[in-house]
């Protein structure tokens, strides 16, 4: 007797990324839990099937279901790599055991970077420079199992409000470990600048003796393997001590316009980092909730045994590049005017 | 010299309702304004390409871009139907022009049918019963557009926060024009006692001489004509005097299953309705947000001049049912038959 | 003791029109029956839920499911209107009750419109004209219940291969009633030049006096009745016999600014019809699988009864056009050099 | 001056393939060169921008981006496990470097899996055996760069329709290397009976000695890194000697509710391989056309040297089932009878 409907439409809600062109990764959308316009980007905290999940400007920056993988991916080798190549030697004025010390986020306003590195008891002094307070207000808000509150009072914790190419330029201070934590190198982004050959020169020069840097470098789901291998080729640690200026071939430019035909930017940022240090290793993780595998690079210099006249202290080191940063910093700069 | 992404990735926010198995309405998301769990449903306002849009249990219930064409097309008809049915007579209680005087509008969270049935001049008294004051509150704050404050304080409004169906068959009091703006018949959903014929045989009772009944009747996209009028057959005139309670013959299951086949429950509910009233007509409007056509029924008894003593006040009147139920519906069943 | 999924992923097809920005209607995609790309146009015959489907362009042109709304609706109310004001009068070269009977087509691939054509049995004509021969294959091929060989070797049909806009200027043939079913006027798209002025005043000739054009007229759901009622101020047919163009103020691309806002090109194509003819009527009808309501423009020239010599054959008649045709094509031209 | 449309309206053809619940995967559908259903599944060959995709049962099964990942990842770790683990030491009857000579193929029907066997110069003898020849048809006609009939008519393959659970049980060849690369384990699915503890038993059985397994082992994404080496626990190879049935509390029906709730079936899948033999190594490859991370389990059991009176030929080796192959086997059996 009753004019029924037996089945009931339904609506849902979506959040879908554009993984790359003509793929999509199409998520359930629980909730809305923010949405705001900073002065630098949109910051938007949802509910996905990842759980909570913090987007800016609309791409998937981290996730409760895999923002482990991402941040212990990026931390973790880098610190363990420092401890692992400093602790076996004797330094003039460290003990061993005791690396690393100091750490330089770029970014990490999510708080789960430092969150990572403030594991590590060796760590007395971290400084984390990120541009846009409010996305640290928003995951100290709502996204405090990222680290929140405990992590940004945390006594050994410097955050400063800023921008960290000025940081590192202007400081004196270095660092074992530096960390950048920052979004993807977009044209005219707010990031770009922290992808390029100025950038990393200045980077180096605030590394300790010994020290590591890394940084998340974008999706590396489309890289063929052929090409980062390549692409290590145009590398600046060639051992043949100039510099690894002599494959002139290599040209930053078609990196970039491969990377363009991969979606990807894991390799330019690679080789980018090839021309300064003298080794830019890149790793991947899988991290779901942005629908591919996550790039990382990881670069240093080699440490070089110097003879020393106080053998009391014992044998000290220092970085290759006291021996011909100069000179491969000129031949960069050179190749840059070119 | 930087390594950059070209083409950035992009995210967006989509509000994917079912139309029907097989169809979905996607539309773009850019805002949740409000969601919550009221005692009786869900309750969200989003913005959409259609602007504003109330949505309850996951279903969308009006938008800023169509809302008028649903709830102007929900309340004129039938109350333009009232006024010319009645004003050019001469009634024993009633002026010519004063119709309709009183509204009965069971739902109408959102405030805009009471809105638009307040336009009308001649309406001294509007009473509302919605059972969810959740969603009043929440249109009140979020869509003060619809109606909102203007229409709740309104003095010549009254609310209740109650059930339509207890209301009505609680009351003495009768309506000029009766509005129901409730949600659809979902089986075991809230309103699925309010679209059956034993509610309908109430309403009609708290009807005035001459007035004028009207709900919403769901989607009416998929309705074929045909449907609808051999669905006419189903009406209450069946003869016996008894409203149409014995159903002979005349199996709303039938119409229930049909419609099943058409997405569509606008059929039906036509045909519960003509088991009560002399009349029961369809009709519809294209509301976009909806992603199809809108069904409503618009139903009345016929009135039956009257002989009358009092010859000084007028002709008065009484609808068909009071003297020839019986009679009327033998026609209906004589053209079936036909 | 087996390792198994107990869910199963699934995959789904799906066909995604954007009805206008941020809306879009998403179909389960059933099969893709044919795909090329022809002279003209692309064309696919795809199952949805909607049934077979003919797609061109990436536009929808009809589905199983609604066909008939969409053909129907196209060419029966120009049809009957044709009959109604002719055949209760007396003509001098015909006798009552044989309106219509030479009709043409422009467009109509698919083959339905002429199908719902000859079903008029008075009908003793049909010139179609469609430009893509390979439409009408594919056609006959996968959608035979349009209409397909039935409709192509009926002996009252005549096929011509060509441009609608060419076959008008260059016959002299008079027809009753002209069907336009092209696709939409798209910018630089193949029907544009049948939407305009130029080809109405040209078309208006090829009718029969007392003959009724109709074009298919694109989407209207987003019409707001005003904007079409105050819309049809700005046609001819105003009533002073001066050819409409006394108000100004109306404003072709003004209609096409609205329309764009609208998502619809009902309005300008009624009001540039409104420019030629006596009378442009809009209206609509509900197509599912377009995801909007259809609009259509029927367009016609009163018929003045003349004085006549011949008293035995009968009152003679004549369209309005006879006596100011070249006056109001001379304005209309007019305003459009201005 | 024409009416015409700025934005024509656009549609897509889209493949969307749900990952997880809440979570899919929606690619851009370029074409469906292919859709069939064979007596054992539905076969669809379409392209998306991923390129020519194979999709059977409604999941992709390869596509032209990246099978090159998938199978080689499948076939060669496998292969150079084999070779290097027996090309070093001195056979009775096999010479240094001929490892691995003979291969099975469960499944394979792409002829991809059979192409990267048949590049290892050693492989005198291939058998692949697959239940469904409409699959190798079409990947043949619409997939030759897979392998196509390159592969099939090749003189080390031998291609036998049929089920592979019933041809290694009823053969007596033993093969180097056996490699499944059947569908996925779905409850009552065609593959369903190839992932178990009784077919891995038969399956160890047709081994050589120092023999290698491998199979495709599902999506790997959802995977946390402690679950699968705490799953390793349960593993037979736990240098006890008794199998790995000391640890009773591995119970199978646990790692699958895990792996329902993780969306993954490696870990069952290791696990269940755990049972037969000493090891059983979980590995992972990007297959970004999957949508995750995709899974690998290489099984094998250790080699044991044996005292052997002909010094003349040489140390001489067994596998470590020699050694209680019958008390494992009838532990596992009374596990499952238990």
């Amino acid at each position: 007797k009753t004019a029924i409907e037996y089945q009931r439409a339904k609506s849902t809600f979506r959040y879908v990324e554009d993984v790359s062109p003509g793929l999509r990764l199409d998520m359930e959308l629980h909730s809305v839990l923010h949405a705001s316009i900073s002065e630098v980007q949109s910051i938007q905290v949802i509910e996905t099937c990842f759980g909570k999940t913090l987007v800016t400007d609309g791409k998937t920056q981290s996730s409760a279901h895999d923002e482990c993988v991402y941040h212990e991916s990026l931390v973790h080798p880098a610190m363990f790599w420092c401890a692992y190549r400093n602790n076996h030697r004797r330094h003039r004025h460290r003990r061993d055991g005791d690396w690393p010390r100091s750490v330089f986020i770029g970014g990490g306003g999510e708080l789960a970077t430092a969150r990572e590195v403030l594991r590590h008891s060796t760590v007395n002094r971290v400084v984390m420079v990120d541009i846009d307070p409010t996305v640290v207000d928003v995951c100290r808000a709502h996204l405090p199992e990222w680290g929140g509150d405990a992590v940004l009072d945390h006594p050994r914790l410097e955050y400063v409000v800023g921008d960290a190419l000025s940081y590192v330029r202007d400081t004196d201070e270095k660092f074992d470990v530096i960390i950048m934590d920052v979004t993807d190198p977009i044209e005219y982004g707010p990031a770009e600048a922290l992808y390029n050959v100025e950038f990393y020169i200045i980077v180096r020069d605030r590394l300790e003796i010994g020290g590591v840097f890394v940084t998340q470098a974008g999706s590396a789901s489309f890289v063929p393997m052929e090409m980062t291998m390549e692409g290590g080729g145009g590398g600046r640690g060639d051992g043949d001590g100039d510099g690894g200026d002599d494959d002139d071939g290599v040209d930053v430019h078609d990196d970039i316009n491969d990377s363009v035909e991969d979606g990807s930017c894991l390799a330019p940022i690679r080789n980018t980092l090839a021309r300064v240090f003298d080794h830019a290793i890149p790793y991947t993780a899988p991290v779901p909730s942005f629908g591919e595998d996550w790039g990382y690079v990881i670069a240093y210099d080699d440490v070089v045994v110097l003879d020393d006249d106080d053998d009391d202290v014992g044998t000290d080191t220092t970085t290759s590049k006291k021996t011909h940063v100069a000179d491969v910093g000129r031949d960069v700069i050179d190749d840059m005017i070119e």
